[in-house]
C-alpha cells in the first residue's frame, strides 16, 4: 500500500458511513488540496457501490479542510444495472466540507470510437521543469507527494513573465512508484497551480465547484495535464484540465469554477 | 409572463418544498428536455436563496421525466455572504428524477478581465438554417418553443453527410419574444442535437450528468451555442457547450457526460 493509498483510505463503519483520516501530507499551506479530499471521498463511494469506477464526480467545496479525523456520509440516490448515483458528504468537526454527487459505473477496455487530440502539444518531459522546492515554513507538503514537470512558459509567472493567458501544463506522476488509477486522477485534476497565475493573478484561488469525468483507466507512466481557462470575470474564473495518459489517451476531463485569490486580480 | 416563465414556475409550499407543473410543451418525443427540467428546478433554488443567480449547477439525471405535477425538494447545504449552496431534487411520482447541487451568488456587471474567443467562427445568422419541422406524431414539442439556426455543416448528418467530428453549432432564441436570462440559459445549454450526430451516431442520447456555470447575465438578442465533444468511447461521450451573447460575451459554459443512443454507435 502506498502512502497515497493509505492517506485516502476509507474505513467502513456502516453502509452509509466511512471514517477517513485526513493526512497532513497533502496540504497546500494550511488547507488540504481539493483533489486529495476528492480521492478520499471517492474511496468510500466506490467501496459502497456495486460498480467499480467513479465515472462522473461533481463536488461543491464548502469549507477549507485541515488534517485530522473525518467522515464520509453516503446516500445512495439510485442504483441501476449500468450505474449508481451516490451523494457523498465529507464531514469534519461536525460540518460538511465537501458535498458531492457521483456516478459510478464499470468502464470497459474498448478502444476510442473518436478522440480529439491535446489542444496544445507538450515538449518532451526532459525539456520540462520542476518548480523550486517550497520552503518548509510554507506548509506546502503536497509538493513532496507528486512530481510535476512543467511546460516552461506556463510557469513563467514564477519569475515575472506570465504568458498573459490562463494556462498551465505539466507532466504528472506520484513521487512514490505508483501506477495511476482513478484516485490518482482525482488528485491529478486539481494538481496544477491555478491557471490564472499565467494571466498575472496571485494568491490562493479557492475552488467553488469541480466536476470531473473518468473516461478511461490510465496506462502506467507519466500523465500529461493540459489546463486552460476561458474567462476571468468579476472575481470568478474557470479552469479546464484534460488528463492524457502515457498511451496518448484522454483519461479524465475536469472543469472547476473558482474565485480569484485575495492577493489581487490579474495585472 | 411568457409561456416559458409559466412552464418553469415554481410555487413555494414551504421553505424546502416547491410545486412545479411539468409542461408537455418541452418534450423531446416522450421524455422532457433536460434543460427545461433544470430551469424549473433552478426557479425553486433561486427563489429560496438570498442570492440572485444560479452560478454553478451540477445535475445528475436519474430518470426520464414526463409531463405532470412534480415537486422540488431543497436542502440548504451552506449559506454565506457571497454564495449559497443548495441541494435540489426534482421528484415526480414519488421518485427523484434530477438530483442537483447548485451554488447561487449575485453576479455583478463588471467587464471581463480576460476572455477567450469562440473556438469556431459562426457564419452570420442569415446564412444559418433551421431544422425541418418535426412531424406531429414525433412528440417533439420542444422545437416550437425555441428558434435554432444551425451552422449548415453541423446538421449535415440530416442528409447523410455528418462532419465526422462530434460538433453542433447554432444561434438560439426563444420562439416568443423573451430576453435571455439564467433560466433561458439552462434551456440553451441542452438545446442542441447531440454532438455525436455529427460523428455518425443516432438515437436518443441520455444525459447522465450536466454541469453548467453562469458567467455573465446575457444581453438581449440571439445567443450563439458552440457545442463540441472530445471523446466517444465505450458508449460514453462528452458534450461541451459554450453560450455567447449578442454582445460577444461568454455567458455560460456547460459540459455533459452522456450515453450513446441505442440506435447504434458512430459509423
Amino acid at each position: 500500500m502506498t502512502k497515497f493509498d493509505e492517506a485516502t483510505q476509507a474505513i467502513r463503519v456502516d453502509a452509509t458511513t466511512y471514517d477517513v483520516c485526513l493526512d497532513p501530507g497533502y496540504s497546500i499551506g494550511g488547507p488540504l488540496n481539493g483533489g486529495y479530499l476528492m480521492a478520499a471521498l471517492l474511496r468510500a463511494v466506490v467501496d459502497a457501490s456495486p460498480h467499480d469506477h467513479p465515472v462522473s464526480t461533481s463536488v461543491q467545496f464548502l469549507r477549507a479542510a485541515v488534517p485530522g479525523p473525518a467522515r464520509v456520509r453516503l446516500e445512495q440516490v439510485k442504483t441501476g444495472r449500468t450505474a449508481t448515483v451516490t451523494r457523498a458528504t465529507l464531514v469534519r468537526d461536525g460540518q460538511a466540507h465537501l458535498d458531492a454527487l457521483v456516478t459510478t459505473a464499470t468502464l470497459g477496455d474498448a478502444e476510442s470510437t473518436w478522440s480529439a487530440t491535446p489542444a496544445v502539444p507538450m515538449p518532451p518531459v526532459e525539456e520540462c521543469v520542476a518548480l523550486p522546492e517550497p520552503k518548509p515554513e510554507s506548509g506546502m507538503t503536497l509538493s513532496a507527494r507528486m512530481e510535476l514537470r512543467f511546460d516552461p512558459p506556463t510557469i513563467g509567472w514564477l519569475h515575472g513573465e506570465p504568458t498573459g493567458r490562463p494556462e498551465s501544463r505539466a507532466y504528472f506522476r506520484m513521487a512514490e512508484p505508483q501506477d495511476p488509477d482513478p484516485f490518482v486522477l482525482a488528485l491529478a485534476v486539481d494538481a496544477l497551480p491555478p491557471v490564472v497565475f499565467s494571466a498575472g493573478s496571485r494568491g490562493w484561488a479557492p475552488t467553488v465547484e469541480l466536476t470531473w469525468h473518468l473516461r478511461a483507466l490510465p496506462a502506467p507512466g507519466w500523465l500529461t495535464l493540459i489546463g486552460q481557462g476561458r474567462l476571468i470575470r468579476d472575481g470568478w474564473f474557470d479552469e479546464d484540465v484534460e488528463v492524457w495518459d502515457s498511451a496518448g489517451r484522454l483519461v479524465a476531463q475536469s472543469r472547476q469554477l473558482a474565485r480569484l485569490g485575495r492577493g489581487g486580480g490579474p495585472a
